[in-house]
């Protein structure tokens, strides 16, 4: 019989019977038909790949990301992932059903049916991951939505990261005494009384002993965030599946899973890499390079990268070299440490072959206008910060301010003196070290502004703009001086969403993202370019962090330490409560 | 905080980390919540039960078997299976399928709604398992019920055996091709399409090498037919699940299994266990207990019976005993070879509680009057074996007659002289060791029989009727006199369904068979009783099988060896056609 393709003399490791052999591999229509010697089964074929004895590993798949952090399109994604040999993900689509909702979920869907990589979807749990008094939204993602979404599209198969594990384990005797509803619990309901073999995937930085079990009762049973080795093998023992990303790959973790054969209970996982880090690190393949330098074997990784991860997720055509999995396949150079890739193959074709194919998806043009105001309905005012009428007279007033931590995305609360001039601060004054933060509502055009202060890393001569800030994507303003935020803010709601960073009135870097206000529709060549040129200028502005637009974009992300803004005001997160922007 | 009950100093093995511990299990609303110090975690309960350091292991699952094989309903059925410990069964309704279709799969799922164990469905994949031509049929299972089937309930979670194993790998390449549909291709592709992450399971006595991988590649990967080592490892490389059943349970099996760490790529499973069985040795703890008596290890015999079938079938909420999960929990004896269960706790409840729970379900009307024939309407000529025009005035005729075998299902096919008296065989002639084997069709009451012999083990001087003759369960009745057999038909009919046997016009042994002339709705005290005593009547009559029930109700079984008879005639199941009773 004539099979589509033979791999011949590749070296195959057996996850079951744990053996590495040389052997043959006939792929038929995608899918792999036999694994043996095809001489002697009868099998031929006009496209035989010669492997010369390198590992023929299966396809890398990561079950926890949202493509929108890399800022492209899922059709750009996957042509970037497949060369890297990650043919399967799953993403939660977070960020665009923070702005759209379902629509905006069941778009990204849309356009992730043709793409070079398989997409699979998980139902985001927290949009919006904040309330209505807190901050304006986007999109809402009901049960409702999720039972359309599980029935509607074979492609959605979990529910994503829940992230609301701290009202879990206070609110546990209420919720479990079904005294207590919430979005979440509805959710959980939802899914696990019509869909009892669907994931869910969690969230549970650092929790172990009850607080951990208590999270694991509501069935909620992965965690993606950092681990150590007692609250990895708590996890481990209480049957919690466990995510690694590259910020867990420690050597003490790596020791522990080599020593220790706890192959299947973990996996590999990205979890968010913006572009500039996708073409300059990689991605699932750069965490299995790191994995394999601190010591994992070959074949812990295939199974962390391949088998672990397809079980989670319940895929029965994947996850392993057999016969009838989809033929998605890696020829490494050999078993050396640096996992570096001969070539990939999906459904049996080579990457370099499918990669031709070119420019599938459009989104559709409701997608493409989500920035409800003009630039011209934008006053002068917006620029300046009145002080309480009973503080007028005073040189200075005290404020709260965001003082923003060089290696995370939290900010320290702290209250600083700032000049007044009039009955406005003054915080143009040069030599203040200080940015005037806006956020500006774009979902409903009403003009509800926030205003608040930065200091510590910031930005100087300067300003940036950006309409992907985290969670919720209101538009995010920084700067120091009113000449360059005017610009910065003109260009992104010009553009209709977008980054930018001004600086002496000129434009110095800027992505254009017109998807939803989030997304770029360019290719990753340009975007990651775009991207990186960004970095750089901020950086050069003053904004010394490891990751500047992570820095400024989480400014608005109301659940993380400790002060934060949105467009409804100051937020002290810690109590989750709006607070007064001046101390009296 | 107050928990409903707590396990106090359980020896518990954790699966994951692989060792033993006592500890405390606490146990909220069916859930286990924690798993630890209950102290010092600040949990209470006025419900403690003391394990006494004894081993206590998760419920165990069976993800392979038939409820009709037992008889009874499902109430029943989980009401004799939870004291052995099963606490999980995924049942396929092959039989009320194959009598009432789609309606009667329905109506088995509403009666499992309220079981004190938990039962799941896979969807039939074989109904009818043969052609309008061969057999008159009852219900058939399309690729649409199954998409109701799938949708409308959260307990239908996989795809029945497929029986067809042979068409898959003799068709292959105009199945692959796309050339050649059928009902199981079409079943199979609906559901890898709409539900990719459902089981299918398999039936693939023997077959190894392309063979093998052939079925594989269609998505069955699950085998529960007789294993031997080559075959079963073979199974494990390429990824095939593989399901035990009592006859796998070899010396040779369970040494491999013990010697190799294969855990989790096998599970136990019972197929089909009829009443008196189930009474005499017991179900999935029997096969537990073979196995461990063979040499399994409990920690290999707990991975099989709980964590393997759960991950096989994607549960999320059960197989392991961990926060979260279903505390279905059975408390050992101890560690000794002969799996001794001290108690079985259903949802956290003991099971004697449970039990004393009675007769939540009735049959719908529908299902208990399924026999469409009347006693009345039934011709004495149906006891009369016209011979051909042209062999009027001979002795003897030469016949077709199914010889039965002693140990298995089997006949062989064999030519034998009969004696003739005028224009009709003369089967009552003494001494002949004859039976005629009637089968009537049941679905249309248009009277449609058939008639054939039997000889090897048959009846003397008494009759057999049953309703529940597989697959299709048209009436089978045989015997060596017309009195007996009369009565015994009789019996059937006005019963509306069931199985006797008559010696000297009189009624040894019956079973009642209302529901759908194939389920009993007696308790199995009664049931299996009734069971025994045909049983034994069948063996003193001079049914010398193992199984005397069996070996009758498969004479209607065309797609076993070697010769068969169903309402349309006599097969020969090698060349699966009709054949003539006589030859010329």
């Amino acid at each position: 019989m004539v099979v589509d393709t033979i791999f011949k003399n590749a070296e195959l490791y057996n996850v079951f019977l744990k053996e590495w052999s040389i052997t043959d591999i006939a792929v038929l229509k995608g899918r792999i038909l036999f694994i043996g010697n095809t001489i002697s089964a009868g099998l031929s074929s006009d496209n035989i790949i010669e492997c010369e004895n390198k590992p023929l590993i299966p396809g890398l798949i990561d079950i926890h990301l949202h493509i929108e952090s890399s800022l492209c399109t899922p059709e750009v994604f996957a042509e970037t992932l497949l060369p890297l040999g990650i043919t399967t993900v799953v993403s939660e689509p977070h960020e665009i059903a923070n702005v759209f909702g379902l629509p905006g979920i069941e778009e990204m869907i849309r356009a992730s049916k043709d793409t070079v990589i398989d997409i699979f979807y998980g139902v985001p749990s927290s949009v919006p991951s904040t309330t209505a008094k807190m901050e304006t939204t986007g999109g809402s993602v009901s049960s409702r939505d999720l039972e359309i979404l599980m029935r509607k599209y074979p492609e959605v198969i979990c529910l994503g990261e829940v992230m609301s594990y701290r009202s879990l384990i206070n609110d546990f005797y209420n919720i479990s005494s079904g005294n207590m509803e919430s979005k979440t619990i509805d959710l959980l309901k939802t899914l696990k009384k019509n869909h009892p073999t669907a994931a869910v995937e969690g969230h549970c930085p650092s929790i172990t002993g009850l607080d951990l079990a208590k999270v694991l009762y509501f069935g909620v049973d992965s965690d993606h965030c950092l681990q150590d080795i007692e609250g990895m093998k708590q996890r481990f023992a209480n049957g919690m599946f466990v995510e690694l990303q590259e910020k867990s790959i420690t050597p003490e973790i790596i020791k522990y899973l080599q020593n220790n054969n706890t192959d299947g209970l973990y996996s590999f996982v990205t979890d968010d890499v913006p572009p500039d880090i996708l073409i300059n690190k990689g991605h699932l393949d750069y965490i299995a390079r790191k994995a394999m330098k601190e010591g994992l074997s070959l074949e812990k990784i295939i199974t962390a990268t391949s088998l672990a991860p397809s079980t989670r997720m319940g895929f029965r055509d994947r996850g392993i070299i057999a016969p009838g999995k989809i033929a998605d396949l890696i020829i490494l150079e050999d078993h050396s440490t640096n996992f570096r890739i001969h070539s990939v193959f999906k459904k049996g074709i080579i990457a370099a072959q499918i990669l031709k194919r070119k420019g599938l998806y459009t989104f559709g043009s409701d997608f493409m206008d989500s920035i409800k105001i003009s630039a011209s309905s934008i006053p002068d005012s917006i620029y300046s910060v009145p002080i309480p009428k009973e503080t007028i007279g005073k040189s200075n007033i005290k404020c709260r301010i965001m003082r923003k931590n060089k290696h995370n995305t939290y900010t320290t609360a702290e209250v600083r003196a700032i000049p007044v001039s009039g009955n406005t601060v003054n915080w143009t004054e040069p030599n203040l070290n200080l940015n005037l933060v806006i956020v500006i509502e774009r979902y409903s055009g009403e003009l509800q502004i926030a205003q608040g202060f930065l200091d510590g890393i910031c930005i100087k001569n300067g300003a940036f703009c950006s309409s992907h800030a985290h969670d919720h994507h209101n538009i995010l303003l920084v700067g120091d001086n009113i000449t360059d935020m005017k610009k910065a803010l003109n260009w992104v709601i010009t553009e209709k969403g977008g980054m930018c960073v001004v600086s002496n009135n000129k434009n110095l870097a800027a992505v254009n993202l017109k998807i939803g206000g989030i997304l770029s529709d360019s290719p990753m060549e340009k975007l990651s370019k775009e991207v990186i040129e960004i970095q750089a200028n901020l950086k050069l502005l003053g904004i010394d962090h490891i990751n500047p637009i992570m820095s400024l974009c989480t400014l608005t992300l109301p659940v993380s330490p400790q002060l934060k803004i949105t467009d409804k005001g100051i937020i002290d997160t810690i109590k989750s409560e709006i607070v007064p922007l001046f101390i009296n």
